[in-house]
């Protein structure tokens, strides 16, 4: 029995096969039972030195490229399903490495009852994982294409924290790779320090209060927040063909992004629209519909904030007072930036 | 617009909509209407340097991720339909590169009726290729479970040509390296060195004969011969929990892998156990099926083999005269072979 398929064994024996798995990891492709009706489906792949730290765990790396997939179907507004799971490791690092990915994506998806059907296990000079995602619509699905100008821009969860973890891991890294024996952030209460960097290293996707946006046809445009809210704003008004304004006062900057940001003498503005890996929603709402969209995400206990107005034209601009600034380009480009 | 952005753009111009295809690139995820019944899905990762030579074309590496993953499905006896295509590339290489892969992929799925649906694109120190394809059983799916006692096995195709190609592949780089004028393989015809270098290069995923195999009811158990005739061929054994006996003076060895092997001073046979890389599918077959199996075969202009045949117990041997010999471990193991 070859390495390679006592590896697949391992990671087989971590799915607990429901019936709507007809066929599941081990053969030369997953059989999935399904009824009628649109199927969603989304891929995201992160590669080490890019996506994550080379001294990342790996059970983290799984854990955050589920997320980044479910974050996609959350922006659609669909149910996640199932997923195939593709990991190119150096050998020489050892199984330990695919499994701890396997296991972290496996942990991440069933917290929003989803499983893993299949995959692939390649060897490679640096570890790259890429997961495609299967779903179900929860109702008409969200685009970035539906806003038109009078709606409401509304955002999710507080932009520019995982970009304050991803400082804070590259910090923490930093002290290991120097043996120093306190790696902490003195100048961050030990609560904040711990939001930030579970920002960044383990985010939340939106994916309930996708399916309920869709499902009560309150979004009329969605968008995810992986790259930068200047840049995914961008992205939803071009699709759109319109314009959107957030207002700088607005913006949802968190005790702890603001505290980070001091420590730092940073901007926590720039950090929220520029920083990226937020995995918020960013959506559209009739007007007419903020009354009951409020009431639904509370009800989900989702924190969600009317962060600016859509109006005809094209671009995003920031708002601060009287001045008004360009912020389409704030964000990752992922072929000029190199982390 | 970013750089990322416009590269979307033009990979989704290259993806003629049908109307199946209800969300397409560009958005957070694909949606796709479909109909009831199961849905065949499956993943693949070419690597830079371990599943592709650095210097072959964007176009013929895009063309083979995409007949990887076609094969997959030909021995799930599932009919493609959609994939999500994910390439990490270094930026400063250009976007040719994804380009091209996108354009050989977007070609070559299209010969099966298959379309791109989404994707993913991201940076990386060398160029990895991600596919996720998916399809519908054209009956029940094939699986590597189910072959019996007393059926024969059977293979399309020759095996070992795609391994002679890579040689032949590797060869030609090497001159190229060498900026030598000449990079013939003088011993060889040229109809057999081009078959051999397009056995590597292009592999036609069997496809039509996967789906008649499970539409005519005709394999017991099937699966695609990508990492060797030995491994593979375990890979069954292993699944259906019985012993495969291949008889040496049936395999189908091609005139061309016969005139390279001579050349190399290589076994011909030995190549066609371990080469790897054929996409060929291997079978099981009830011996009653056997002439329905060659009519249908031939009506679809597939070449196909008896090589041997099913017993109890565990294993693959090769019959070679009066001598039996142990084949299970022919081919790749991914995790301690890198080319």
């Amino acid at each position: 029995v070859k390495r390679e398929d006592r590896l697949v064994e391992k990671i087989r024996a971590l799915v607990s096969k429901p019936s709507q798995l007809l066929i599941g990891p081990g053969d030369d492709a997953a059989v999935v039972a399904r009824a009628a009706g649109p199927l969603a489906a989304t891929t995201d792949m992160l590669v080490e030195g890019v996506d994550f730290l080379p001294d990342e765990e790996p059970e983290r790396i799984g854990r955050r490229a589920a997320a980044v997939n479910l974050s996609d179907l959350a922006a659609m507004g669909a149910e996640p399903e199932f997923f195939l799971l593709s990991i190119a490791f150096p050998s020489a690092r050892g199984e330990e490495v695919p499994l701890g990915v396997a296991r972290g994506a496996v942990a991440r998806s069933a917290d929003y009852g989803a499983v893993l059907a299949g995959g692939d296990l390649s060897a490679a000079p640096l570890l790259v994982v890429s997961i495609a995602f299967w779903g179900k619509p929860a109702g008409e699905p969200l685009t970035r294409s539906g806003a038109a100008p009078g709606e409401l821009v509304y955002l999710s969860g507080h932009p520019g924290e995982a970009a304050a973890g991803l400082r804070l891991a590259e910090r923490a890294s930093a002290f290991r790779a120097r043996d120093a024996a306190d790696r902490r952030f003195p100048e961050l209460l030990p609560g904040d320090e711990r939001r930030l960097l579970s920002a960044f290293r383990d985010p939340e996707p939106r994916v309930a209060l996708g399916a309920m946006l869709a499902r009560e046809h309150l979004a009329t445009a969605a968008i995810d927040v992986s790259d930068g809210l200047g840049v995914d704003a961008a992205r939803l008004a071009r699709s759109s063909g319109v314009r959107l304004s957030i207002e700088k006062d607005r913006l949802p900057v968190s005790s702890a992004l603001v505290a980070f940001a001091a420590a730092e003498d940073l901007d926590p503005v720039e950090l929220a629209l520029g920083g990226g890996d937020d995995y918020e929603l960013l959506f559209t709402v009739r007007e007419a519909d903020a009354p009951r969209l409020a009431e639904r995400a509370e009800a989900l206990d989702v924190p969600v904030h009317a962060i600016g107005r859509v109006s005809a034209g094209r671009g995003v601009i920031l708002i601060d007072g009287g001045t008004e600034r360009d912020i389409e380009s704030l964000g990752h480009d992922h072929f000029e930036i190199t982390r």
